[in-house]
């Protein structure tokens, strides 16, 4: 089946392809040399999925668009601090080789201009111009995530043509924007400008950009994730030439051309696009390039101030744990304590990337629910990214709830948030999967409000459900029938597809029911947890059909069983009491479904 | 419980309220009767909370932030095209007075410097100075949700005092970027500077802004969503005069400033925030305001450039039909063949916004299970917006599905996409709920795979799983006892809180239960639906306690009856009869369980 992005793509190429307009770069001989005809389009998604039509591979220079990768550079290597003192960050308003100085203080106005751009390769450390290009050179392969080579051709024409760049370079050094040897600079600069790519190359660069300074497809950082922004920023005000303006305007996507016809276009979290024709408008942006961003944004509605309003959906749901538990199957008088009770317990539950206004709806929702609520579980399982900011204001949150005296449970799988930057008396407990908070709540509940008589710390056996209609002589009979198992942590109690030897009453501890599994431990399909007070292995002792699961215990347990052979031969000895275990496991099961339609209808609808 | 947000906006607005740098506007007298001290902070969700410190209820005028919302309303009126040809969209890079023109066509660079600004008022229709300026005050009137009033003081002296203004308008006249009369455009955008509005005003047209266009407060659209785009466009670009490219570096969001001391900032999506102060910096910004934004930035990461990655999230979960069904209860052969050949449909399930990224998730995902896929289920009910570029790209997606010879199901309750968009040709099926389009995918199984015999379109009570266990001597005594009863579409079959009459077998026909209903069809919560061959009525039956639900017909639905008085009288009578049919119900409800708890497993994991 073919794939519906390519085909719009391919569609746009088809359509722009016969696009005449404009006139290949002509200051330096060598740039007319290029095939005017040559056209490229290549998506690349921040998760690394390419979508490319045309001459994607054809290697040209990158020019001008050189000079977002390395102001990105400097900004890691030297701090915001001191390259704002050598370079601005206000659009100019005028051409790409305007000089555009600040007049009081001589710094170029932004680093997209040729100014601005010599005084960031200025500031490229390393000793000699081979070292400093070096380091330029392997840093863009790095973004590239291939080496990238030079056309020598362009570059020694750059250099020895190159006078009004060599006037600018002089210009910064009287005003001290540019350290010695200006020459150095200057020919790194030219150097780094005839770093050859291909129109692939450049939709994986933007994408590092788009992806938060990770390369999509090496999965190392290539820039810090601040200066992403910052990077950005000046692309989105000035990386069009004297066009950015318009640019916003009608593509919204912070954005990168260069002479050599390579246009790159970030969708910070999303994409990096890249189109290359080498036939450029008066503005020194390329015809074919233009026109294709903008039906781009159109096409697939990339413009930045154009984000959809932040919906309800940062809250999956908000439920109580009245609602749905944690599938620990319980004594019935535990579950009607949890049902009754189980309103003081809120759960709040995120999806999609965790940013700011999700976080506020979280402080509205727990603002809300914070009178009848004595625990808090924010379950981040499903959720996205964490974005640092708001994981701070989370900690402020987890003050708060402190200080009114709520319990705060988070669930958090995947470790988004730094658990050291909760401090030790706010108290808040962190679970890995929302089961096991949901048991811990459950548990406070039964302390509080539920309490089943126990024996030497067992529940003694005629306190099971499962006896609830027996007399007291047919209790003694089943007294008679029973055995004692215990099992350690570990143990596997019930294997998959054996036939069936007893009814499993448990008395002490838990155990998991698995199914699919490898018969390991923790492995497989997790189908439920019993607690004390549960029955288990009932349904293949009365089919007769082999084990459907397996059991394993969590923790050192104790059971009482009834041999299934003992049990079916009451079918015939003892009608009256094999009826009434009968209709006990039923109602076992009939419970178990009720919960289950509970807890679907919760999931389905909160 | 106090609010986490509510505390940090204090905790900013106490820690610059001691900043006393800047002075008053004083290029005319009226400005400088305000209180320098006055200091106020609103923040307004896209969703309508507001948070909110200091003097957000003090007037002042709105000044150049009224630049925004006239050339917002006259990109309503004119459209961009007519707009383009009088205003330009580029950055000047000069101060806010500076006249700024093309100098080959004399343009505005752009509506936000005064040039700009005032081509955008002589734009604004209307007979006369009085009406062109209402249209303009009522119109910013349903940004702010309500009536603003204007103050006569600082607009005379404005007028008194505008000659730079007028030398601009009469240039603009010259250049034919402005019609007659002159004079009445300048006053008009005298008056417009003069209108009043206070801080908690200012979040609320912003949040317009960050809404789409729409008012969150009174959910009246105030601005065409296309246009929306524009004017933050602008504002990031232009909005802060020549401090805008610093602006958007430190802070990234668009913002607009004017001379009475409010900032105006935009998270497009989420927020509109508002800073009143004052004392202005020499660019004429805000110097509280400009601090407050950038720290606010920093505190919520607001910061426009640093995006999240999208994550992975988009898609809620992909599931196969033989995972998760349609809640219908049908004889134990047609869930069998549902569960053996229900990998042939994917359920692709979205949540969150749906623009492109999330879509082309759904085209990667789509094909990767093309091949062993027969039926494509797309369930948007839990995503959030759907943007109609990325909607519309869903309609090609439907075409390649559609030439590829494969059924797509689109669940969409809240009707986010067209149906109209769908050509019929397409064959795509719309459905309300998750539960109807998974019924029709699971008819289609059992039509190809399992047919259940038929008696003049009853399946006789024989068939039920329920008596597979009995004799054909049982057989003919449950016949015995067996009634009949009809049903039309909505009529209750049985009532929450009665007594127990009748066990039903389902010969024909669908039931639905519903529980903690108000005994109305279709009201209250879904507990399942049953189609022919499930049995119900029986739990009741069987314990003797009241109907824990509402059953009703969903359409003409024919049942078996069996007294429960003479299920009853079996267990005495017929023992062995007896306990088959408690095995029977037993596994009935067992099978129930199982898929249950594969469902809650398939919601849980997904």
């Amino acid at each position: 089946m073919d794939n519906t992005i390519s085909l719009i793509i391919q569609e746009l190429h088809e359509r722009y392809r016969s696009c005449d307009e404009g006139a290949l770069a002509d200051y330096i001989p060598e740039l007319t040399k290029a095939n005017p005809d040559w056209f490229g389009i290549s998506v690349f998604t921040a998760d690394g999925h390419a979508y490319e039509i045309g001459e994607t591979k054809e290697e040209f220079t990158i020019q001008s668009i050189s000079k977002a990768f390395t102001y990105g550079m400097i900004l890691d290597e030297h701090g915001i601090g001191a390259v704002e003192k050598r370079i601005g960050v206000e659009p100019s308003g005028e051409a790409f080789n305007s000089i555009s100085l600040d007049p009081e203080t001589g710094r170029p106005l932004n680093p997209m201009i040729n100014a601005g751009a010599i005084a960031s390769t200025g500031m490229v450390s390393g000793k000699g111009f081979k070292n400093r290009f070096e380091t330029i050179r392997k840093r863009f392969s790095k973004f590239a995530a291939r080496d990238l080579g030079v056309d020598e051709e362009v570059y020694s024409s750059e250099s020895s043509t190159g006078f009004r760049n060599r006037a600018i370079a002089n210009l910064l050094r009287n005003f001290e924007m540019l350290d010695d040897p200006v020459d150095e600079a200057v020919e790194v600069y030219f150097k780094q400008c005839s770093i050859l790519v291909n129109c692939h190359d450049l939709s994986v660069m933007a994408a590092c950009l788009a992806n938060g300074g990770i390369n999509p497809l090496t999965k190392e950082r290539v820039l810090d994730q601040g200066n992403v922004e910052k990077v950005l920023s000046v692309m989105s005000t000035c990386g069009m030439y004297d066009y950015s303006g318009e640019w916003i305007f009608t593509v919204g996507l912070p954005a990168k051309s260069g002479v050599g016809g390579g246009v790159m276009g970030v969708l910070p979290g999303q994409l990096g696009v890249a189109v290359f024709s080498p036939k450029l408008d008066a503005k020194g942006n390329s015809v074919r390039g233009v026109k294709v961003f903008a039906e781009l944004s159109k096409k697939f509605n990339l413009h930045l101030f154009n984000l959809p309003v932040i919906s309800e959906q940062v809250i999956r749901r908000t439920y109580k744990l009245s609602q749905a538990g944690s599938q620990n199957s319980r004594p019935q008088a535990h579950h009607d304590a949890i049902r009754e009770h189980g309103d003081t317990v809120t759960i709040i539950e995120l999806q999609g990337d965790v940013f700011f206004s999700a976080l506020e709806r979280v402080v509205r929702s727990s603002a809300e629910h914070a009178e009848t609520t004595d625990i808090f579980v924010l379950d981040l399982n499903r959720a996205g990214m964490f974005d640092p900011a708001t994981a701070d204001l989370l900690t402020e949150v987890a003050g708060r709830l402190s200080e009114a005296g709520k319990r705060l449970l988070i669930v958090d799988h995947f470790q988004k948030l730094d658990r050291g930057s909760f401090s030790a008396d706010l108290q808040v407990e962190f679970y890995d999967q929302i089961g096991f908070a949901l048991k811990a709540c459950e548990e406070e509940i039964i302390k509080k409000h539920a309490e089943t008589s126990m024996v030497a710390g067992l529940i003694p056996f005629y306190e099971f459900d499962l006896f609830s209609e027996l007399s007291p002589s047919e209790i003694s009979d089943i007294e008679g029938m029973l055995g004692m198992a215990a099992s350690e942590k570990g143990d596997r109690i019930i294997t998959e597809g054996d036939d069936p030897d007893d009814i499993y009453f448990l008395s002490k501890g838990e155990i998991s029911i698995y199914q699919q599994g490898t018969h390991e431990f923790g492995k497989g399909r997790l189908v439920t947890t019993f607690g004390p007070g549960a029955c288990f292995g009932d349904i293949a002792a009365l089919t007769g059909a082999k084990r459907s699961a397996d059991v394993w215990a969590d923790e050192r347990v104790t059971c009482y069983t009834l041999p299934v052979k003992s049990f079916r031969e009451l079918e015939t000895s003892q009608p009256t009491l094999y009826i009434k275990l009968l209709r006990g496991i039923l109602m076992l099961n009939v419970n178990r479904l009720r919960r289950r339609d509970r807890e679907v209808a919760a999931l389905n609808s909160g």
